[in-house]
């Protein structure tokens, strides 16, 4: 479908372009910084901004706009309409209190992985995930477990549409090495993944699977390596996780291994 | 402003009523199903169905409709501007490790507060809120901390705007009622409620402040009658919530006492 399909309504798409030019670099830009950042011109922008003030998404102030916490309930939305998130948090503050490290769920969403839930603890030294963030998933644990059990067509679609870089000396970073790394999850049952995304960064994930067998998600568990080694916390670390995401595949009807 | 503005993008509204038209009652809608809970035509749900899914927030399969997790990714914007959630989160984790119980993060929206970030204990009972979920902040500790120390016109704003209703037999539900409860949370310093949203949850909230002193947002410790009552989870949490919470606003600005 083009953008001229008579079938796409080019307003909601430039209503979300301004609500996603939000963000950390600019928590309160001007109609003129919105105007830039999206492309859009200044008449439309302000039509934009005055709609979704109207319906409570921003505020405007002395000139500038911010976001509003009503942004908060579309996500929330998400999450009451998908049982995954509930079933899941139980389990994941059960991971988190077991290993004292922060767990979290997530989702394959094109070819990056999605923070659906997370269960952090204070020990991380900077916590900068939450809810909704996305990382690559190609070169993180979540990214991995997700992948292995994918239907074949939608691997092949990620790996088409994934620009691989290399985020650290030891990142994965060639369809054939992904390939490879996959086997290794399917085999293990769980991914492991040792400072690909990031220096220090050592990460553990499990499948979550549906009635079907489906993997709909992953729990995930993350350390650094100045607490511990990729050996250690595979030792320690994964048989819990993979315990307790198999009791929440269960829960969701899972009746296999 | 009307809906019938000029400047008003009616099509916008629409993509939001569709979006939001998915909830835990129907998470798996068909067409038919969401002109319905909308009250638009099918072809006009079609065409933002197909917008939608263009853009990636929902996807059909079967004949049936679901979010996908990239709607999460619009409230992480939030978070992503509001430094307010990320100083929190840490505080939030220390609240729920010292008194093993869960502990939120709340923001007012119009007449009801958000929970923008949460950390969740195993123990509670049920798990049912999450971030972005909505309460009414007439009848709770965070709307009563936050609506203490709103400009007098927010306050009245909220007062004209609230449908008060008797949640418990102990919800206070008149106006009167709530200014004298307002009172008691200015001069305690923290707000505590018990039992007037649901009959069995008791729960503290205390302001956060920012470098200009106005409160940003509450946080908020949550437990049961059965684990404790009112005056022991006052002797026991108060003071500890309104102290992490006073270092929280330090690290926001906030100078005073």
């Amino acid at each position: 479908m083009t953008e001229n399909d008579r079938d796409y309504i080019q307003s909601i798409e430039r209503g979300f372009a301004v609500l996603l030019a939000f963000d950390a670099s600019q928590p309160n830009p001007t109609l003129a910084e919105l105007a830039t950042a999206t492309d859009l011109s200044r008449p439309a922008v302000r039509r934009i901004l005055l709609t979704l003030q109207k319906l409570g998404y921003v505020a405007g102030r002395d000139g500038r706009w911010s976001l509003t916490p009503r942004v908060l309930s579309i996500g929330q939305h998400y999450s009451a309409s998908h049982a995954l998130t509930d079933a899941a948090l139980p389990v994941l503050v059960e991971i988190s209190e077991a290993t004292r490290e922060s767990a979290s769920l997530g989702v394959l969403d094109g070819t990056e992985v999605v923070y659906a839930a997370r269960v952090p603890v204070r020990r991380i030294m900077s916590i900068n995930v939450s809810v909704g963030t996305r990382v690559p998933a190609y070169a993180t644990s979540m990214g991995r477990a997700l992948l292995a059990w994918a239907p074949a067509e939608v691997l092949e679609w990620v790996i088409e549409n994934t620009e691989f870089d290399r985020l650290t000396p030891d990142t994965v970073c060639t369809p054939d090495g992904l390939r490879a790394a996959l086997e290794t999850v399917r085999r293990d049952g769980y991914a492991l993944t040792s400072e690909e995304l990031e220096q220090g960064l050592i990460s553990l994930a499990a499948p979550v699977r549906d009635a079907t067998g489906a993997v709909v998600g992953v729990t995930a568990c993350s350390t650094s390596a100045g607490r511990s080694t990729p050996e250690r916390f595979r030792a320690e670390v994964a048989p819990l996780l993979v315990e307790k995401t198999n009791a929440l595949s269960a829960q969701l009807g899972y009746r296999g291994r």
